[in-house]
């Protein structure tokens, strides 16, 4: 499967690996405790949102060490070069889903001084497809299954429906009654908070597929090593 | 300076370096294009600013193939493997930066299908402050400058004081006149668009940082690398 059958090498790379898959539990996690926040009114759950994203901090220094440290002392080269590569990437992907999910506490904050504009229905839709398209492209990497990366890209056209969906409605409830007008721009920012974290879904999902078929690209690497031989 | 005096490979490292200054420039570029259109009213640029960004996007393949060649081929060790590194998270960065160009660009077009809601001062003003945090940011990279990479990121503050007073112009200009609702809330996106902007000026300030200072890991490899032996 790869030039690094040492066992040492495979057990550092499982556990790169094991650290991403929690810290993108960890960033799930808060998204959704963020929007549950936000739809329940639940003030009092904001700051344990805000102080719960120095733990994935704490998890991105880490997977970055244990990575770099992999490319420094293992030299791995083809697919585990770009399995570490990517982990690298991801780790950056999953910190900013950390700060958005504070980001979405923050507007939830200031939505909370104002009454409920209304039911909210579309934005802990977005959020369920947002967790779970982290939750597969994550997958999608600990599995190298590029059929599950495709699919996380293909949720990303859901998200950017209902994203216009709260827009174009909010935007109506702005239009009827000013004193929405605040309020209900803190919503379409937690739409757009939301969105991007599907974006960030999407950027490891494509990271999934560059690791794993770019089959091309590895043999450009091996015919351009063979020639400086 | 370096375990890697060679020649060869100092020259594709200034490449890697020479690559991703040229992209910063078209990104950076792409920034004041959009924000000259949007405040023009210039709607004919726009296109030409969509189709600017496929330059970039070809720029980021070749950047990362010219990274992982290095990683693979000449697998660098300490303060080189953090270069390569760092360069590979600052494409990211530079390739996102080109995609919110094009998202300005987008408002911009919808912005004008209005008539405008102001002389707009304080987006072109943070487009300038965007730019420059870029420019010097990409300048810091290069010259593994620390000092101007803290520069970088104290300008992030400017930027951040700018979005909220924008957004609070706004906010009175929408409560004043609904008219105004739906091409303010494109400025307002603008607006945000150009503090992400900013935020991936500030990711490459921080990758300097670690990349030039990052003493306590590298001397922790070290020790681990003689421990394995």
């Amino acid at each position: 499967m790869s030039e690094h059958v040492e066992p040492h090498f495979q057990e550092e790379l499982e556990l790169l690996k094991e650290r991403l898959l929690a810290m993108g539990g960890m960033a799930e996690e808060q998204v959704r405790a963020a929007v549950a926040a936000l739809v329940d009114r639940e003030r009092d759950l904001l700051a344990e949102i805000e102080a719960g994203d120095e733990p994935i901090n704490r998890l991105q220094v880490e997977i970055d060490s244990l990575a770099f440290r992999l490319l420094a002392l293992r030299q791995p080269m083809a697919v585990d070069l770009r399995t570490i590569v990517a982990a690298i990437k991801i780790n950056s992907d999953l910190e900013r889903v950390g700060d958005l999910a504070v980001n979405i506490a923050q507007a939830a904050g200031r939505y909370l001084d104002h009454p409920p504009v209304k039911p909210l229905v579309d934005l802990p839709r977005m959020a369920d497809i947002a967790q779970r398209m982290l939750r597969e492209a994550l997958d999608s990497y600990v599995r190298r299954d590029t059929d599950l990366a495709q699919a996380v890209l293909a949720q990303d056209d859901d998200l950017d429906a209902l994203k216009t969906q709260v827009f174009r409605e909010l935007l109506t409830y702005m239009f009827q009654d000013p004193g929405t007008i605040a309020p209900s721009l803190e919503l379409i920012l937690v739409s757009r908070h939301l969105e991007r974290i599907g974006d960030h879904a999407t950027n490891i999902a494509e990271d999934v597929i560059f690791m794993v078929s770019a089959r091309d690209v590895r043999h450009a690497l091996d015919d351009d090593a063979l020639r400086r031989r």
